[in-house]
């Protein structure tokens, strides 16, 4: 890892930059992919998953036998596991539900607002090695709870065609409508146009590698609307005294073993800190079966020694973590001060790993500083907000001379009329 | 206008196709225009204000004393009509705030959300014929009230070099802090990269041209948020025996007279009315000054007859209108059927022309469709919603067996081992 020590202010955002990530070459790939879809339907969703996965399926949907199987094979340890996360992330996510909110004007119209469930969203669940299915948690709860009618999960097939079992039980679980055994780039197109089997949807959700990232901005720029863009996760540690070095090597390494670009910051006031979380790295590494993948991580991490605290909350917001964990003494003073994150972890027993699994907060959340405009996955993502308003004879009558003179000034006079009209027939 | 009675189901979505827009020769001058941007920052800018806008100008930011002078130049009349739309627009907005919310668990821990508003955003007034201070309102209140930090407005000067009297006077009611006398590409690639001048922000908003429209997606590919993409404007009324033949053809013209690619379409299950809503457009045409932009629009127009009007909801949802009303006798019992629009507008005496000025609702808008995935502007798009958790001791006791029977599942051991060490500590 590299310290930095009292690095000047002007030198901040050089020390924070992110890796650029050039996708100009993907872009193309997509775009034949996208192509052949948009042409030959599932035909081309199974070509490219024989290409590219290596794996030839001739049913794409997942049937209600698969389903039946997985329910046998997950284990009952990890079903009630599973459920307690259900419950706390379903209880954190409903108190999110959008009200209607509704101004009456003592004049003689209302304005109210109310939200709709995005009728077709398409979830993203990756392959590889872990089965992602607490992402399924994150992502398909709170689509059921928003009321989406067709909440469609593509993940890719492992090298005999199946669906790992623990993803099945968990979209069941969750309301997920129908599962489909296709991954990457051509998943993402088939979301984006529809083919045969697999439906169009209106918004694409979920994590993934470069490919299917690439892909999802393409979905995007085709009118599709995605969660978020995306880069490599991340995690910054805010530490000061109080802050046991056990736990910060413990959560940097959570961070690190998710891939070898995952980005791994500590920052405090305290310099003999270093020392003593290096040292607990170095043993607590040992043990992990993900070393290589972790050590070649924290060769990218920063540490980073400032005056204070209020330095490090600044710097904090000028990195905008995915992760932000705070353990510091004082940590609900300093709430107020986070600005830009995803999601924030405070005082010494609330590791990333509680929110990235059970605690209910969602654990899809913007990377890469776009957490300075991006909101994490929640229940918004799921709904549009429409606003309605009904105006009375009086309240038209009232709010006129208002609009006909912007209306005029802005030289739209049809707009104008459309006022006028009703109020000379109120005469 | 064409006529379509009693079209077949399948029929539907190629009736209700937008134009096709193709950007793809737009993208390239972006891409030149931002490359410049990046290289030579306000020179840039002043060269393509001289070269596209025909005019140089020597001082991109507006300076106090054109604040001031524009405080003397707008009339008395328009000032109380713009506070009487700013008292509702205000009003209706601050209704939307997101307020905390939280959730105690019984065992020990407790997450919550807390919205920030996004610290830097951009805001885009279009220039031309008209000036859009209605929009200022729209997009410069919700980012005050959200508690953004700076506010930065961008709109073409004219020809001498000014900007319009009523969006500078407007512009500084609402709370924006710097105005800058720049449009078109070179407005959204000096807010993407940020100049010597020209402060780079983290979303930008506003309506725009073609050019505008290209720029603001490719802004977002380069990693700046934006409210939403665009296309024409739209209209879709949908209309019964209770509804006023004038006032629907006032409507239709309303929307008509922005552009001629603005989209008009009437449903109705009363095909008595298709005459009668035509005699009142060519009648009311004629009074226009944009008569020929509105010609060329109801050119475009459908006028569009179903069995009922549930018919009429369901192709009204089919085509997920950025305009929606509902001149129709019983539309308080229709509102839970309305799933995709943008804005909804009740009865014979809500005309469009109230929600684009003066009644509280916003007036930028998912056109093209998109409000089938996105909302229209309002507070949720000028803040980010954080999650944070604080975990007890005994919190972390409670939620660790279920973390860590998920990590371990997950093949991620480092995230088991970030409770593990903790509650070992608790031992």
């Amino acid at each position: 890892m590299e310290k930095i020590l009292n690095p000047k202010r002007e030198m901040w955002s050089e020390i924070l930059a992110r890796p650029q990530i050039k996708n100009d070459d993907l872009v193309k790939i997509c775009k034949d992919v996208f192509a052949d879809i948009i042409k030959d339907g599932d035909k081309a969703v199974v070509k490219y998953t024989s290409s590219f996965d290596q794996v030839d399926i001739d049913h794409i949907q997942v049937t209600e036998t698969e389903f039946e199987d997985a329910e046998q094979q997950v284990s009952i340890e990890l079903k009630f596991a599973i459920r307690e996360a259900y419950k706390n992330i379903s209880t954190f996510h409903s108190l999110q539900k959008a009200e209607k909110i509704e101004f009456i004007s003592p004049d003689g119209f209302r304005c109210w607002q109310e939200a709709r469930g995005i009728e077709k969203v398409g979830l993203y669940i990756p392959g590889g090695s872990a089965p992602l299915f607490s992402t399924v948690l994150m992502l398909a709860i709170p689509a059921s709870l928003s009321g989406c009618q067709e909440i469609i999960l593509c993940t890719p097939p492992n090298k005999s065609g199946q669906i790992n079992p623990a993803i099945l039980w968990t979209a069941r679980l969750c309301g997920v409508t129908q599962v489909y055994k296709v991954g990457g780039i051509q998943a993402i197109g088939a979301l984006t146009f529809g083919t045969e089997s697999i439906p169009r949807v209106y918004k694409i959700f979920g994590p993934g590698n470069q490919y299917v990232t690439a892909a999802k901005q393409l979905a995007n720029q085709y009118g599709v609307a995605i969660d978020m863009p995306a880069g490599p996760s991340e995690v910054m540690v805010v530490a000061d005294h109080s802050s046991c070095p056990a736990f910060i090597a413990a959560d940097l390494l959570s961070q690190a073993e998710h891939g070898p670009d995952s980005q791994v910051v500590l920052v405090t006031p305290e310099i003999d800190l270093l020392e003593k979380v290096e040292k607990e790295l170095q043993e607590q590494l040992a043990a992990l079966p993900r070393e290589s993948i972790a050590i070649k991580a924290l060769e990218n991490s920063k540490f980073i020694v400032l005056n204070d605290l209020d330095e490090c909350m600044q710097l904090a917001n000028e990195y905008g973590a995915e992760h932000l964990i705070l353990c510091i003494e004082n940590y609900n003073e300093r709430v107020p001060e986070v600005i830009n994150a995803g999601s924030v972890f405070l005082g010494n027993y609330s590791p990333e790993s509680a929110g990235d699994y059970a605690s209910g907060t969602n654990h899809t959340l913007p990377t890469n500083g776009f957490a300075k405009a991006y909101s994490g996955v929640n229940m918004d993502a799921f709904c549009k907000k429409i606003t309605f308003q009904e105006i009375s004879e009086e309240g038209l009558k009232s709010l006129a001379p208002t609009i006909e003179i912007m209306a005029e000034n802005e030289q739209l006079i049809a707009h104008k009329r459309a006022v006028e009209i009703r109020v000379q027939n109120l005469k």
